[in-house]
């Protein structure tokens, strides 16, 4: 018997290593077309330079519908089709802010008004500034100190993170509750500094959300060295600032994402990969998240160019209003579970077209233990962390319905330098950064398609 | 007896763990040091932006050994010696080249002569241009092929490799030998397809080297666009080429390599962290090799700051003269020899300031087990990869004297975008990257110097 078991054991390494064996084929097959032949690259300098920012509701949107839909043809989808759904629609216009100190004149700052901020209606709102540097210091000013003031919330994005996402995730609270809880003790306005990693003076915008019980009122972010500057001045003295914006939510407006597929040869159960293909309304959403539509069309096309007989659907999604609502994943989960369309597995890139480190798992830990498995077979294309236990934020309805979801891990440090900036342009983008991200992605669906 | 040394292994367990734990807490404490309150980043600039390029025996190398040793004594170095070496003298000059189809007039190319390559003298050299893919083809040709004619080396880098590396291993014999194989058959000068990774126009340059029982002849390298116009042209068509240059090589020169060192509390046998001072006479020399000199200057100053008791003394040495001679490299295992002084242990950072996702080791094998043992500590830094063996240029003298020797890895994808062009400049180095590869020495070096 033990001697039987041994010579069973041996014979069943023998296939799992010939099987081992013909997955790095493979592995090597992908990562070499798509280093050689990628079109990620390319494509995302079409969509960021012809196209450029395309926020929900956009003309520009609409316009990165029509492209992604003929990249997705193109790439050989078998069927590409438009998914609607109504999104809110925010519109920047005019700002400027200007600050001025005791006996001094009116100096113009450098700022954004936080996505799906409300402005000053085109009239100046002006008042005294007052600085917390934390939630805990704010929560114990008295109202009275609030009263008809401008709250500076000067909270430092952390440098001593190794995952920038982990600084980020922190002072994202001040982006999204600053209005908010200004309003409540009778503010004026919210300034923030950036969520920024960069020591530049570049201001960084990003969704913010309002107490629909208060006040709806202005919420701004600044850059780095401009927040020093604010930080210096009112250590001594009096600041006051005049704020001037048109920005606002407007009536919602029928969107679309954009979906193409291959489908199974098996059977139809659906393998998605996506990102999403708004952006905010400032730079040209080239990392953030142009980076993953073309990696994911790059998915698709891979599996295609080399033959791959895919067992079940492979289908990208080009999710629409990620930033300001998250309406495409939301409208992408209902439409699935409407319409009892199994879904396998779903992951998203939408950290960055940098060099992929790792993927991350969201879901039971037979599965992951099953895909950690397989951590040998990706350490030579420098991946090689599967701990994180997350994924993106488009598919978490499919996670929430028992999808088991991912995400791509990309190096995370030089992110927060151009998230949601003027500097998130195609020349941040390096070409092989962003072909290993689509080939990582390529091959952990072609495990899947093949062994669930 | 079997419960004793059950209980001895769970105490030694324990102590280790405790150990574990406390350099734990040293890691992050450099970590977050170092990301924090670094200065590699600024001071790079400093050297980039008011040095720049810095070539042996240029004005500006010189003006880099004060600015060094500057910088070591405010790391808080305890001595801080320039050591003497003689180094060649390579110049540029001016140099054009232009091509021209039959009956098409002269057009100019961007190029850059090789470094160490002899020029024209000033004078017109023109002929007939020849292209061959690679070194078996031009190995084929007869030499009254090549007799007067200009040679095309045309082998382009490859993608495939997912450390580009192995690309620019690859490439880089063209590169080297090019010049000395024309002049063998009697070609008049070489041109090469650029060691890039980019698809751009921008020529890289870097050293070759001469047979010297063959005419020495000019080599030049053209941009990637260039090369592949040129190919598409020589398909059809002859094509002429003419070159006018003024390079070539001067009288040796003394130089210098620059030592700061904090002295080993234990005793005095040597730890080296290291980078090269000299660059091409392109660019910024920002990641090859400006990165390596902060970074190692970065190294003394945390454990100075932190109050790291070191058990040996830890030297960081900015070494003279590595892109076209190696010189100053040479003259430190040189000396070190003479001065019969005990290296323990030397690391070089000469692959770009890019995050880190290893360390190279050169050693024997129980070294190398020993310092992978402590792999766990290094992950949460993400610094996995232990497996190359090899080590930087500057020490393999070190290495050849019996030192274990290792190198930093850093993530390879940009680096051959830029290395050797007028495009490796401090803008393309990020803080936040070049801090991490800065903290990852700092941490194998406490360890070593701990343990060893």
């Amino acid at each position: 018997m033990k001697k039987t078991l041994g010579i069973s054991l041996l014979l069943l390494s023998m296939a799992l290593s010939g099987q081992a064996k013909e997955d790095s084929i493979q592995f090597s097959r992908i990562s070499t077309e798509i280093l050689n032949n990628g079109k990620a690259y390319t494509e995302l300098k079409d969509l960021t330079k012809n196209i450029g920012h395309r926020l929900s509701g956009s003309e520009a949107y609409e316009k990165s519908v029509q492209w992604a839909a003929k990249q997705l043809r193109d790439a050989g989808a078998d069927k590409v089709w438009l998914q609607e759904v109504m999104v809110p629609v925010w519109e920047r216009g005019k700002e400027s802010m200007q600050i001025k100190t005791a006996g001094g004149t009116w100096k113009s700052l450098k700022m954004l008004s936080l996505g799906n901020s409300e402005g000053t209606n085109g009239k100046d709102v002006s008042g005294e500034i007052i600085m917390v540097q934390s939630l805990e210091e704010y929560d114990k000013l008295p109202a009275e100190k609030v009263k008809d003031k401008i709250v500076f919330f000067n909270y430092p994005f952390s440098q001593s993170y190794v995952e920038t996402f982990k600084g980020y995730s922190e002072a994202a609270v001040y982006r999204v509750t600053a209005a908010a809880l200004t309003a409540k003790k009778g503010g004026k306005f919210a300034v923030i500094r950036s969520l920024s990693s960069a020591f530049d003076d570049v201001p960084h915008t990003g969704a913010m959300r309002y107490d629909e019980k208060i006040a709806k009122i202005p919420a701004v972010a600044i850059g780095n060295t401009t927040a020093d500057e604010l930080e210096r001045l009112l250590k001594t003295q009096k600041v006051t600032a005049k704020l001037n914006s048109n920005c606002g939510m407007k009536a919602d407006k029928l969107s679309h994402s954009v979906i193409g597929e291959i489908t199974g040869k098996k059977d139809q159960s659906v393998i998605v990969v996506g990102g999403h293909l708004d952006s905010w309304d400032v730079g040209e959403g080239a990392h953030d998240d142009g980076a993953g539509i073309v990696q994911s069309i790059e998915v698709l096309r891979t599996f295609k160019k080399l033959g791959i007989q895919n067992n079940h659907t492979i289908r990208a999604v080009c999710f629409a209003n990620e930033e300001n609502g998250v309406k495409g994943g939301v409208q992408y989960g209902k439409t699935a579970k409407e319409t009892n369309e199994k879904h396998l597995f779903a992951i998203e890139s939408d950290a960055g077209g940098f060099s992929p480190r790792g993927i991350a798992l969201n879901m039971d830990d037979n599965k992951r233990n099953q895909i950690k498995g397989w951590a040998g077979l990706f350490l030579p294309y420098g991946v090689y962390d599967f701990e994180g236990r997350y994924s993106g934020t488009d598919i978490y309805p499919l996670h929430d319905m028992g999808v088991p979801t991912a995400e791509l891990v990309p190096d995370s440090q030089r992110y927060f330098d151009i998230h949601h900036t003027d500097e998130d342009t195609f020349e941040k983008v390096n070409r092989r950064e962003l072909l290993l991200g689509a080939a990582a992605m390529t091959q952990l669906i072609y495990m899947i398609d093949k062994n669930w």
